[in-house]
């Protein structure tokens, strides 16, 4: 049993923007060279998140509009006094979840046919880091 | 160290449904023989959800209608104009949670008394599958 | 490969309070030997939760509300009534998570500089459970 670790960069073009990310971690998988395991795609930013959902670009709006009403950008937010980031990106992190762990059988991600890991970027245009976490044989 | 595989298919009798499967997940846990570890429970759908609650009728209850509070099924959103599903499912999928892992000590689920897994159905009534993945000794 | 387990005992002063957990994290990772893997942080009661937030005391005050505003301790819940707790407080341990998992690598958990790791207590003010379960190498 082994362990093997990649990181994705991900620059978005939007400070908000959601990129499926289902093809690099099966690319990742295949190049861990295990079959049987778990792998953890983690944000290392607390402004981020990483999600199962359908990467079809209407319910990307339907999903950007839905954190942003249940967490919206308010001026009221404590944090935002002077700090450099808005409270919102990281409520918003917190309700989508930040890691999320997947199993892999065979070689293959445990995903259904319509299953897509999105990556959920709420403060981009720059540089922002993903681990992939692979355990297994 | 080693894993184990296991797929339930749960077909629910309500298009909207809640069902506790802590008792699949430790018959599962017994036949891997393993008692050290961590067991990843995983909708293979995108309009279900994995989570730790209460087994309770009355909470059960709760959760429904908290969840279709916070991501009610409306007419707006842009996924449901055309598309098999509607948004809404998927958006409590995320509030929820698809991925639940879980670790277990000396052969027993790490779990406190009151705290159940539960199953969260959001459009049943026909085959769902659930992966219950296993890495350990 | 191998596992390691630590169980911390948390009483907070208040019945809701945010304690940041990460030193107690990186300090059974050390006590584990282990540099590869992850370790999934678990609370063993249905109402808390563990989340990666920021450790800033305005930000722990925004969460706090906004936990409390998106599953409020109404009187209309049906399991509020005769049951020992309140559903809002297994709906906020829902919404944020009760099971989070983070993976290390080289020794140090794959956090990012602003990242910590948050043990959100909803009922505390008596010892409450938390599992930290490695598995790695």
């Amino acid at each position: 049993m082994k362990t093997h670790t990649e990181y994705l960069t991900i620059q978005t073009q939007q400070a908000r923007e959601i990129r499926a990310i289902t093809e690099d971690v099966k690319a990742a998988l295949k190049k861990s060279e295990m079959t049987e395991g778990l792998v953890l795609v983690g944000s290392l930013h607390a402004n981020a998140a990483v999600v199962l959902g359908l990467h079809e670009a209407n319910f990307l709006e339907d999903l950007q509009a839905w954190l942003e009403q249940l967490a919206p950008a308010r001026d009221d937010y404590k944090l935002g006094r002077g700090f450099e980031s808005n409270a919102s990106t990281v409520l918003q992190s917190i309700l989508a979840g930040a890691q999320l762990p997947v199993s892999f059988s065979e070689g293959r991600l445990d995903l259904g046919p319509w299953q897509e890991l999105l990556y959920v970027e709420f403060d981009g245009q720059r540089p922002k880091r993903v681990v992939l976490k692979f355990i297994g044989e």
